[in-house]
């Protein structure tokens, strides 16, 4: 198996505590409990915000816990969804009084096992809600989820419902400003290769040299068509008409995320924002913000979505507010 | 071919072009003239910096101009140095009277190429002073090379040459700096597989499956030896070994870098770290500042390079100092 590591066993905790001693400027692990949170949580007043899922996504979330974006972050095993008990160990961690926003993609064991946690932080007498994320147009239903899957819109929900937070907005304005984003988002991906999972040690699914799964899910679910890889330009504009086709409301300027799957060089994915750039251009609609690089990744596989986010300029407001986690830094 | 692009001839333009609508804000890209620079350059009276090299290695070094880091860079194209036309005309477009710093990989080509363009330059009566760039420990004269390759320490140089610049120092301050930045650093990187560029479309190199190349070069060159695959500890064990053993002066405080060379997950690269800086707390050496990811990479090569540079209060106040460019941006 190619990665560098020293044991399937061993690479979740090792990686964190890495992940840890790298940025303990801004966030604290706690490898026993299994969370990542902010140095200074918890800060009285504040709404805060939580999210997670399996690992193999990173940087997402541990990577965007910080100043006007998460308060904490739960990293389950590798594509698994973490359990219960770290989710409520986090919320009380960040929990400040205000209440607590749960986001969370749309994968059936991670909403389970979220609701559990919020159903055992509400008998503390703690108040949670929920912002669902399921942007990814690609497919309905699929091998982890009922409905959508949710993608890259994570990063989106994350960073402007954070900056609302961080602002002081109340709960109530966090959860309908986090939910406003995730119905506002559309994803579609395509990978070119599998993804290798430390505790399998083989590809988790098996693509010819010269095919490409076009509408893939983040680890490496089917997506609407296995087929010939072709011209990004193509592929790009397909990618590109599929989630506009879904994207409400439609409006003349987005923010457009382009994100790398973890094995696709960056210059790929600059050429894939280059096309999409054209394609929005000659669809009359202007790209306000943008974001391009790995975010939400599959591990090591090849590949990469686009996520669509009709905007205006209280969105795009948010957008630029603030931000310093350890992959998203910017503002002071 | 397993990329996203549309033909080997329109890669690298179609990927500036929209690395350059994607920082708008940050950059200008002269796609005729093949180069990055600065939105607001020339500065007057500033102290300019120009790096440049063959792409592939993104994001250096267009990724790293903006406030703080460079003027300007040159790519070539992958993996072949840029011309001294390219070079000649960023140097003209951030000379602001104060001299031009070139920042050059140790590459016969780049060195050649730098050196051709600096004496057109010095024709025009611009001033320009070059600091080299090699730091890679792992083998003494290479495919591309006379005496050790340039890597990772390159970030390092330019993060710290581009703050005192900033700030206002003298091109004789600015290029003593580097050059300490540059004699402080070393580096050694390992591959777990080839990479492919766009014009051969296969690999660079075979490697079986369960091999590594110890000391790999950044453009697929052979290293120290080829070896059956380890635990990621012996061989983090083993590079910071071969670092530490010829980092000059040696001192009780170093900025560990670990960089991905493009196929390896964050999740590994944090796990680097961790061993890493277990290493280093068995030898009493404290990590003082660290980086952490994939920002001199050799397109989608699996691997990870450290790099290791004695720090002091001087050099870590330069790292500190604020940096707004696409690839890495902090303070204000």
């Amino acid at each position: 198996m190619k990665k560098l590591i020293d044991s399937p066993d061993s690479y979740l905790l090792q990686g964190l505590r890495g992940f840890g001693r790298a940025h303990a400027d801004l966030v604290r692990v706690d490898l026993e409990q299994r969370f990542v949170v902010r140095r200074e949580a918890p800060r009285a007043g504040k709404v805060t915000l939580v999210s997670g899922g399996g690992s193999g996504h990173e940087p997402l979330h541990g990577g965007v816990v910080g100043h006007g974006m998460l308060d904490a972050a739960c990293p389950g095993e590798v594509f698994t969804s973490p359990t219960p008990d770290p989710i409520l160990a986090a919320t009380q961690a960040v929990n400040a009084g205000a209440g607590v926003v749960h986001i969370v993609k749309n994968y059936t064991g991670d909403v389970m096992n979220f609701q559990i946690a919020a159903e055992l932080a509400a008998d503390e007498g703690i108040q949670v809600e929920t912002v669902l994320v399921d942007d990814d147009v690609a497919v309905e239903d699929s091998l982890y989820t009922a409905g959508r899957r949710g993608t890259g819109a994570t990063v989106l929900v994350e960073k402007i419902a954070g900056a609302c937070a961080e602002a002081g907005g109340s709960l109530a304005d966090v959860v309908a400003l986090g939910r406003r984003v995730a119905a506002q988002s559309r994803s579609f991906g395509v990978a070119l290769t599998s993804c290798t999972t430390p505790a399998a040690g083989r590809p988790t699914f098996e693509i010819g040299p010269d095919e490409m799964e076009f509408g893939v899910g983040i680890h490496g679910e089917p997506g609407r068509r296995r087929e010939k890889i072709r011209p990004a330009s193509e592929i790009v504009r397909e990618m590109a008409d599929a989630i506009l086709a879904e994207l409400q409301p439609a409006g003349p300027r987005v923010l457009a995320f382009v994100n790398g799957l973890g094995g696709t060089p960056l210059g790929e994915l600059y050429l894939v924002y280059d096309v999409l750039a054209e394609v929005l251009d000659g669809r009359g609609i202007e790209i306000g913000r943008s974001l391009v690089g790995s975010y939400v990744t599959s591990l090591d596989m090849a590949g990469a979505s686009i996520t669509l986010m009709t905007l205006d300029d209280e969105l795009q407001g948010w957008w630029d507010a603030p931000v310093q986690s350890p992959a998203l830094r910017w503002g002071r």
